[in-house]
This record gives C-alpha cells, sequence and structure tokens, in this order.
C-alpha cells in the first residue's frame, strides 16, 4: 500500500441543499467512494463474487464525520485515505477532505468484512489474504 | 382498484438544493414510492420473494416528467397514480404531483415485469394474477 | 417537549444497496428527518425565513451512527429523538432506531444554530428562545 | 463546441438498489452531470453568480430516459451529450449512455435559462451570449 491514498472528486449539483452546501449526509458517500478506489487501484473489488456465488461484502459497524469547513458546487475535494486498524475481520478507516490544501472535514468509518450467500443472511469472515496485504496501518495524520 | 391512489409525500431538507427547490431527480423517487405505496395498500409487495428463492422485480423501461412549477422544502405533495396501460408483461403508470390543489408536475413510468433469479440476469415475464387484478386501466386525468 | 419523541419511517426501495439492505448514508438522513419532524411537530422550522430576508439554519458540526442491524426495504423503522446537550449556540441530539421494538441502529449529531443571510455565509448565533423552550435536556436511553 | 462531448462515468457502490442495478433515479443525475462537466470544460458554469449578486440557473422542464439495458457497481460509462435544439431561452439536451460501446439508455433534457434573485422566484431569461456560443445543434445519434 501506498504511504498515503488520495481520491480527487468534484462535487456535483445534486449534492447540494438549500443552504447552497454539500448536504452532510453526502460526506459519508465520498468517504464509501475513497474506499472502494483506493481498492479498486490495487486490483480488489468491494463486492467480489465467489466462485460458490457469495459475495465477499463489507457492511459498515460505525462511522463518523466531522465537519469544520461547509463544502460547495463545483469544488474539488482531495479525501486521503489512511488505514487506522486492520483487525481479523474488522476495518477501521480514516478519511480527510481538503479543498486547495486547507482541511474541510474528517471521518472514520469502521467494516466487518462479510459473506454474503444470495438470498441468505451475510456472517463475519476473516479478511481475505489478498486484501489483508493492501492494509497496512498507517500514522493517522495529525489532528 | 380504486379509481385514484393518492400518496402525500413531505418534501425532505436532503432532497433540495442550492437554486432551493426540490432537486428533478427526486421526482422520480417520489413516483416510485406512489407506486409502491399503491401495491402495498392493496397487500401487494414490489419485491416479492419467491418459493424458489427468486423475486419478482419491476425494472424500469422509460420514464419522464414534466416540471410546471417548483416543490420546496416542507410543502406536502398529493401524487395521483393512475394506470394508463398495463400490456402482458408490462405497465404503464401516470403520476400527477398536486401541491394545495394545483398541479405542479406530471409524468409517466413504463415498467416490465421480471423474474429476478439470485446472481443471475433478470427476465420478463406475465404480469403476475394478483397484480393483474388490480390494474385496471383508468381515466387519465386531463391533460 | 415531549418526554420522548418518536418518528415512524418507511424504509423505500431506493435506499437499498446491491447488497440488499438500507445504505448506510441514509440513516444520516432519518436522523435528519426525525429532527426536523420533531420541530415541525411543536411548530418550529428548521429553515426559518427571517423579516431581513436571513435564514436560520442549522449546519452540522459532527454526526455519527452505530449500525447493529441491518435495515431492508419496507422495513418500517422508529427513530426516538433525545436532547443530549443544549448549549448556548449548539444542540446535541441522540436517535435510536428501532424496528418491532428492537434496537438496530444509533447515533448522534451535533449543530450549530447559525444567520444564513442571503448569498452570504453564515455565521453562529445564539439559540432563538422559541427554539430553547422545546430543547429540553432529556435521559439518553441506555446504551 | 465540439462535434460531440462525452463525460465518464463511474458508478458507484451507493447508486445500486437492491435488485444490483443502479437505480433509474440516477441516470437523471448522470445527465445532469454530462451536461454540468461540458459547460465546464468550455469555462462556464451552470450556476452562474452574477454581479448583482442573482444566479444564472438551469431549471429543468422536462426530462426523460429510456433504459435499454441495466447498469452494475462498478461500470464505466460513457455519456455523449448532443445539442438537441438551442432555444432563445431554453436549451434541449440528449444523452446517450455507453459501456463499452455498447448503448444502455439515452435521454433528453429541457432547461430553461432564468435568473435567481436571491430570496426571490426565478424567472426566464434570453440565454446569455457566452452560452449561446457553445451550444451548436449537433445532429442527434441514430434512434
Amino acid at each position: 500500500m501506498p504511504a498515503q491514498f488520495t481520491y480527487r472528486r468534484r462535487v456535483q449539483f445534486a449534492e447540494t441543499d438549500m443552504a447552497g452546501i454539500v448536504h452532510f449526509s453526502y460526506f459519508y458517500r465520498y468517504m464509501e467512494e475513497t474506499e472502494h478506489e483506493f481498492f479498486r487501484s490495487v486490483g480488489l473489488s468491494m463486492m467480489a463474487v465467489q466462485p460458490d456465488g457469495s459475495v465477499i461484502g463489507w457492511p459498515r459497524v460505525r462511522a463518523s464525520c466531522v465537519f469544520e469547513a461547509p463544502a460547495f458546487y463545483d469544488d474539488l475535494l482531495d479525501i486521503d485515505l489512511i488505514v487506522l486498524r486492520r483487525g481479523v475481520k474488522s476495518l477501521s478507516l480514516r478519511f480527510d477532505f481538503r479543498k486547495q490544501g486547507q482541511r474541510i472535514a474528517h471521518g472514520e468509518v469502521k467494516t466487518v468484512c462479510c459473506s454474503c450467500p444470495p438470498g441468505r443472511p451475510f456472517f463475519s469472515i476473516e479478511i481475505p489474504e489478498a486484501y489483508q496485504q493492501v492494509l497496512v496501518e498507517g500514522q493517522p495524520s495529525p489532528e
């Protein structure tokens, strides 16, 4: 894994609200997009279909975000992903949102690696080897 | 089927955009919610799991909407559903959006009834008898 | 304020994802809808236009959610709102999501009361008297 | 204007629904993103603030989409924009969605150019000269 992974995302019009800023619920989507793009960049999928038809998925256990400054339509956001903790079955990621170098928000998402058989409830599994290899606990950026 | 079915929907804050009005993409969701609430009101589901694990679903073939006046945060919208045409496998519904009695938009959605086996592509099927019975072609409201 | 405020919300089809469950980003919208419905129930608006054209708004400072069990299409969720803390300018609310009596998630949202003049940046203000009166710190439900 | 403008868009996880495909409401957002990216590519904004504080916006008059094949998580969509008609105050655009060269959907959006003064209703205006210059009616792709 690179020391840091950054995803650049343009704020879209539909993501703003009548207060003229990005609705806070979209920051959680931006974090997810960053996470998926990170795995995509190393050749892994967040919805990997297995030979038996089941899927390895990553449901969320908790997610939080701190909003320091608003984001606006057309803004280009740079979102850094840092691996906070890689457990046996769970994964905690941290995200820092920057706009022209200034941090405007930061968040954390904890997920559990799960097997999702078609039509049946999912259950937690150990993080597969291929995913473990790219998930190296990094240095969270200073608060 | 009743001569008309109306779904009342409160506009939520996150559905507005920086222009101060409901983003047009939500009108398609409002139409879908109305359709699902209609089927729910007669005891039918738009995602009915079958004994073999497959699901009867209704993917869209086309959808259109005409926007006559904006909707705002907090508005209470009344959305009328009318069955335009019930084919063997497809269904065309029309929706009229009213705000305090005044029409502000209207749209049409054409769907195809499909069987969706778990993990495999879906394919069109004849509309099941139970659904046919509640889908009586009505009089579209005057243009 | 009543000892507790509960908002009932039907999960909509568009709020699910390919894993078959409600996408986690919608829980933040459900919390906001609950908050807005609470204020609406006591005759107050979360976007109150003032005589000078400015708006009293409530941008978010932080929001978190813990997901204990998934929510599915068609589920009826009961969301309890509890006032955690009412500061001079800020407000912390807690939300408990229940499905048929069982808790499936809980979250917290901290907001700041702001004046939003048209076309200019918003700035924090003291929570107006009318809002203070209905914001009585309650007993958070047991963890 | 180039003879054709194409916007490439990755399908995100949150845009899928429990049927495993992109929810149809997102196609309207993809069309809007394509439109905004087109204007951005020629140095124009779809929310241009004027010296008097008003904004030139483009509310929708009608929008339609025909869905020919589903889009899935991770798909890379190529969306072509074609100017169907440029009126004095209105604009009709057509969008063709392709996936690996195969068309999967196409849609049309009609908008009206409006002046949106802060805090007051918007009203239609003539399309400004700078926008007219890049809006040359093209050849719609064959049906």
